[in-house]
């Protein structure tokens, strides 16, 4: 064997050590350890977003195709991490880093994460996982148990059960929702007679034996781009995700979701799957989904509710009926590492029949043998790492109780937002916070009065120049890195569907005070009122109007 | 807001404080944090491979689908995961657990992975990543480099360019290897006159258009069950998974290979991909790469290769000719968490083109947004974390001659190991090492002898215990927990083809020493011997054979 073997500057012996378990606290790795500990916990502590150096100065740090011919001390590559790499991260745990779905993480599963790689669990079967196998499944049923309320003995039987599955743990709301579609179009193109099921003969064999011309997926304007990707994938097409008009409240309408069943069918195209969103990705709005249900129940659709985002909503006693009729669902899409805390990497699909994913279902000889518990025969991904006991950590270190406080005073904060911005004679609530994710921008006084008053044309005019000081600010504020909201493009009612780019905010860090609030704001108005060009237009065009 | 508010015996004030970086190395987190790192790292130390208890036993510890009501204090809880989790997990570091392509880590990775967790950075856009961004485009120029030998210009063009990619990173083979059809299956099907391409009109009308009655993936008979997956999800259907025939070192056949493709047009079914297995996840044999790439070329065909285990090898200057004719392949699957040594959730698939990825772009308003540089833009996950960072640490601190030197020792020690079961006189060598997997059998040397002379019925019936008795010692070796190899069925040309089950051994681990290797068969020859009742009836069987 090449045990006495040297390549280059590097022997064997040494790289042996580095599989060496380091021993006591005086270890050099022991002591590496510490220090990044410290330096991560100091870049934790600030409280800015991030530090202002354009990207194609932070790519020249990262230029280089070759992999290193040279070793480096993992000291000193520690250091030259922490010097390219920490220090230009995005700090999405600071309290005014309000503009997307990633937050603040509890302090604890920073240690209980190491369990995660130190074990380094595949979860795709028993064999490389044991406990941590019945532990995802647990953690499944929880999640199910979260939204169909099934009795105990329901999840007695089912839950540890080799033939079934009450969902799948993946890496994240984008593959749940592939995974729920995917069980949903071959439910819908199953065996029948000679026809094997479309998982075997495929999905022209299946339109063929179906006599349907096309396939469609159902869901609201505001729906995830993500399902354009599902329908690409499924072969599906993305024309085939038919959008369904919203109402003001960008919630989808029930009498045009009829309307589409209709005019669907009589083209030939069988609709087989709809989709109600549970928080909208822009404007965090709610789909009434008992409504949506008895429509599926009426036209024998699955129904799916994609909750990546706003299903966490169901631990807060006071709020989960905002989801009413979630537990109608045929499945649901929810990320534990957006309103549950948890790192990235952590989606989740619960079926309400756990026979559902046996339209999935695949085995192989070496692993996923018939009548094994391998969770790989029903999940889309192969290999997995044992993320679940983040999730099974936190659910009983924070408890249901301690997830509604969350969510409640996310909500409750995200209404203050929304009542604080609206007290201002400068800005404009775009979209109200139904969660806590809300939509805004700046419109200076004169403009506001402007707009009531304006021709088409003229209001058209304004729009724009509101459109483009809405991406400078945005921008600006980004640069400047004391604080970051998102920003997105809607066509409110109020303003006849006209193309607005407003600001986006979502508030789940709980420590994101009504401070940091306020200076959000303060510093927005500043900006704006900075950028000179764009506000003497508005004004000039703001006075001709009221002349 | 909430902040006086209490629910049960939660109150804000305490939540709070479990989202606040913990000061000074006397905290309740950072004394827990240690006793944690302690009990791993005594658990890593230890070189059994699993505590035997029955999983039904397991079980009854995750047995509950209700969402705990009382929060647990981080200490009690930690000890419970580590009583009831850890205890039970599998060693997958041991230098004895040599059944999966899982191994030990380097433990510097346990730190660094700090990084990864605390910064909880979200590669889908720039937003939620900066640094990360570049980082992980370095690292898929590396992989790409590694593979396909560009130049420096050619990095230098692609490598940072917002509108292509030369890759995707993904959690894992399964989904590389989807990306990889996806992407080849949307070329073949592209827009063309009317048709706007299969992502916009789906699979029936792409079909239609081109006039094809079927579509089809070649891939010798030994690929990974995951491509069946990914055959039904992008609506191929399984059946449209052909294999080809493989000859005795379980390589797919070139001349069965061209036959397949003239079948397939015959019945105007079009083959739009070929895989070649660079590495097959049951005996570790790689494709005639070059062979295949040929009639590719000629039947313009995409060509992918599944390296998601031995892509690795390619660090190797010494055995990287076994992979030749890989640099022609329009895609290829490299898994980091296999032969790379990164913990689980990382692998990655290369496209040769960087504009190939285009014909799955896809982008929204709020993010993704056309001209950005956002990595969403070309993968099938969306949220995803900042995993590239440890394989770009790992290629910086080990640095390729390290990985040289750990592919170099796999592969000799499964040579060695091949010559030292061919040394027993009552063990088989099954398939021999092309990488560092291998596999045999326990055959008691009067049974082989009587499988020489035996006819062809004794010869099955033979075969049949000779089955039950590597079931029965595979399974007990596992379950006494010293060491683990895993299990396979084969059809060994050698036994014209007869279901033949096996030990399957990887040898990636470089602290598996010849001893353990010893062991391992020592301890499969006392079980077998223990088998009292299957010995017997193969020693009769046999005795009366060479009567």
């Amino acid at each position: 064997m090449v045990s006495e073997q040297k390549i280059a500057d590097v022997s064997f012996e040494s790289l042996l050590r580095i599989f060496t378990i380091p021993e006591g606290p005086d270890s050099t790795l022991t002591q590496i350890e510490e220090s990044l500990s410290k330096n991560l916990n100091q870049f934790l502590r600030e409280h800015i977003v991030a530090e202002e150096k354009p990207l194609h100065e932070i790519e020249k740090d990262f230029s280089s195709a070759a992999i290193p011919e040279q070793p480096e001390f993992v000291s000193a590559h520690t250091e030259h991490l922490l010097d390219t790499l920490v220090s230009h991260s995005v700090h999405t745990s600071s309290p005014s880093f309000i503009g997307h779905m990633t937050s603040a993480l509890p302090y604890f599963l920073m240690p209980l994460s190491k369990i995660m790689i130190a074990l380094n669990q595949n979860l795709v079967k028993i064999e490389t996982s044991k406990a941590f196998t019945p532990l995802e499944r647990q953690v499944l049923g929880m999640l199910h148990k979260l939204i169909y309320s099934e009795s105990e003995p329901f999840y007695n039987k089912w839950m540890h059960s080799s033939e079934h599955s009450l969902g799948a743990f993946c890496s994240g709301g984008t593959i749940a929702n592939i995974t729920a579609l995917w069980v949903a179009r071959n439910r819908a193109l199953k065996a029948d007679g000679d026809f094997q099921g479309v998982e075997k003969q495929g999905l022209f064999k299946a339109m063929k034996h179906y006599g349907y011309e096309g396939l469609a997926i159902l869901v609201s304007e505001r729906g995830h781009y993500s399902l354009k990707k599902a329908a690409d994938l499924l072969g599906i097409g993305q024309q085939g995700l038919v959008a369904v008009k919203t109402d003001e409240y960008n919630r989808i309408c029930p009498e045009d979701l009829k309307h589409k069943f209709a005019e669907l069918k009589q083209q030939s195209i069988h609709p087989f799957a709809v989709i109600g969103v549970a928080g909208t990705t822009e404007t965090g709005n709610v789909d009434p989904l008992r409504e949506i249900a008895a429509i599926c129940a009426e036209e024998s659709c699955h129904f799916h509710v994609d909750a990546a985002w706003g299903g966490a909503t169901l631990m807060s006693d006071r709020y989960r009926t905002i989801l009413d009729g979630i537990e109608l669902a045929d499945s649901v899409t929810i990320d534990a590492h957006k309103q549950l805390y948890i790192p990235m990497g952590a989606g989740m699909v619960l079926f309400k029949d756990p026979q559902a994913m046996k339209s999935i279902q695949h085995h192989a000889q070496y692993i996923l043998r018939k009548g094994s518990k391998d969770l790989g025969r029903h999940t889309l991904e192969g290999s997995r790492s044992g993320m679940a006991m983040l999730v099974y950590a936190a659910m009983h270190i924070i408890s249901r109780p301690g997830y509604e406080l969350l969510i409640n005073q996310s909500i409750e904060k995200a209404r203050y937002f929304a009542e604080l911005i609206d007290k201002q004679s400068d800005f404009e609530l775009v979209s109200k916070p139904e969660l806590c994710l809300l939509t805004y921008r700046y419109v200076p006084e004169n403009v506001k009065l402007a707009l009531e008053m304006a021709s088409e044309r003229d209001r058209d005019e304004l729009h724009d120049l509101l459109n483009q000081l809405t991406k400078f600010v945005q921008k600006k504020q980004r640069e400047t890195g004391l604080s970051f909201v998102s920003r997105t493009q809607l066509n409110p009612i109020r303003w006849s569907g006209r193309d607005t780019i407003v600001f986006r905010v979502v508030l789940a860090n709980p420590l994101t005070s009504t401070e940091v609030l306020s200076n959000v704001l303060d510093e927005q108005r500043e900006i704006a009122q900075s950028a000179t060009a764009l506000t003497s237009a508005l004004n000039a065009l703001a006075n001709k109007i009221c002349d």
